[in-house]
């Protein structure tokens, strides 16, 4: 243990893909806690896609992070000082501890973790992108037996908790990744019943040509995690009645590539083949998680439920992996170990 | 009466807007009926915008209208031979007829019109038109009092039924229309709290401020009608939340005219604002229409629903009205006296 606090903060706002030098590394005394509040060691810090969007001056679903700010995300670690009833020293919480050594969390802002799964999987398979999975394939993809899903990201924490959950509701499960390695762990690993290298398929009308040699029946449900080529090229397999849930469009989180206008594209297909697309930001959802942890750590604890995490030593070497966890050069969950 | 038979055929498939070139008219001995069938006398053809997405090869929701074959359509007629139980010589039907003077329908294809309403209204306030306004904003527009509903081609018999039904339930209603006869009929004849003229505002920053200052409070419902430039101007103003139906993108029907991608700008907004999007088609829903009829035909009768139809007379100047409507030329329910 330590007096000192070391955090990582947002140094200036990227143009495009993040470099090394948008971000800072500051340390200082460690915080003062006050009544309700309690000060956590952070153990191990969670590296997110959304957090691209927080470096941008544009307000998102959530306010942007100011220059000289800690980066945010989300922590696991150990109660070191605590003025909260019923958080005692040494309890391991998960909260929103942003890229730092330590964080003070409120009492309602921290989650107490008593699970039989390690701590980690509070992060990422049992934390917000399994949670994620859970809830945005429940509410807006609606999967029916016999169905088809594709999903790209299908090795990240969302995507292979959503082909897992549609794979146990009787679904065709596709995954897209990234390379041939991401592809053997698709199915290998987490049950996908075929895997689409979109690095081996440059283009998109050669994505299409794999995908719907991948889908004989067309597609139901599209999980957009991506945007950009996988959607271009699956829009026109959607059978009608289609659902497409969007949790996120990193292809485009730092820039736009196409010079062509695929809206009207999009809206065509959304429009004739009765589409449901929805937007969703599981900040909405928490009240729904205990319930999903409840009733999915027993799975992931005996091992039903696959999963896969990306560590990194050192708070100091978050930047990096991050921008590498950008372009898909993460494999599983990308975790940063702290202490 | 005559014994010969008129009707507009599809001569060629359009490029782009569709020219007088591409129609037809033929002439021929009026039909046989057989058991299971009647003959109608059009009195009144409904021309409507989805029938430009027929004329292309394209397999759209319906199947593509063929080379040489009568255009598809509505209209409303008078029983002059009939082989069906329950239907009489001199019922007035309504059925797809076609762009024709005489169609042979079979009983389950026609809907005897015994309402006080004219029968004309059968096509557009109390038909297809009427009834897709209260089918998508009841079941995708879900209306809150309190909310901003804003939809495009106001003045047109779906966009006057929507902007109706919402005031009615409490919202406020703002028009987009072009020019400023239409913008001054939206107001004073279909109740909207306020209209945007389309042509006064040409390109989309311009249309954007003038929707944001007659939205105070931004946008909650955004009928899509036209895509376009005033979807692209729309989606910022989009509250949390908000609901999309797609009814129309009548603005890319005849080709598409951005360079720039929106389809990211669009994605973004569904994603951060938790946007509901979704396409449907009238014919999923035929089953509610006598429920629709029922309901609406009263207050329509009673003059508590307002209606504007635009007739042309002579089913040979059909083509030509029907160009006019794509261009925004109408104003009102287009409507073709055929006899």
């Amino acid at each position: 243990m330590t007096d000192q606090m070391t955090r990582i903060t947002l140094a200036r706002r990227p143009e495009g893909t993040p470099v090394p030098e948008d971000f800072g590394l500051k340390k200082g005394p460690l915080p003062e806690v006050s009544k309700g509040e309690m000060l956590v060691e952070v153990q191990t810090l969670s590296l997110d896609p959304y957090m691209r969007g927080r470096m941008n001056a544009v307000k998102s679903y959530a306010a942007a992070t100011e220059i000289g700010d800690t980066m945010p995300g989300q922590g696991v670690g150990r109660v070191i000082a605590s003025q909260v009833d019923g958080f005692a020293e040494g309890d391991i919480v998960v909260g929103a501890t942003g890229w730092a050594s330590h964080a003070v969390l409120p009492g309602d802002g921290a989650f107490k973790w008593d699970k039989a799964a390690p701590p980690s999987t509070a992060l990422g398979v049992l934390g917000m992108p399994g949670f994620t999975a859970w809830t945005g394939l429940r509410e807006y993809g609606r999967p029916k037996a016999g169905e088809t899903l594709v999903i790209a990201a299908a090795t990240g924490p969302v995507g292979a908790m959503v082909g897992q959950l549609a794979k146990s509701a009787g679904l065709r499960t596709v995954a897209v990744a990234g390379g041939a390695e991401k592809c053997r762990l698709a199915v290998e690993k987490f049950g996908f019943d075929a895997a689409v290298d979109h690095r081996a398929h440059a283009d998109e009308s050669a994505m299409r040509s794999a995908l719907a040699e991948a889908c004989p029946d067309g597609v139901d449900i599209y999980w957009e995690n991506v945007g950009g080529k996988v959607l271009a090229a699956v829009m026109p397999l959607m059978n009608d009645h289609g659902r497409i849930p969007i949790c996120g469009t990193i292809a485009w989180y730092s820039g736009v590539n196409s010079t062509e206008d695929r809206l009207p594209m999009a809206w065509r297909n959304i429009l004739t083949k009765r589409l449901s697309v929805n937007g969703f930001i599981i900040f909405d959802h928490w009240d729904d998680y205990p319930d999903f942890v409840e009733k999915l750590a027993p799975k992931v604890a005996a091992g039903d439920i696959a999963y896969l995490e990306d560590v990194t030593e050192g708070l100091e070497n978050a930047p990096q992996a991050f921008i590498a966890m950008l372009s898909g050069g993460n494999t599983g969950k990308t975790l940063i170990k702290v202490s």
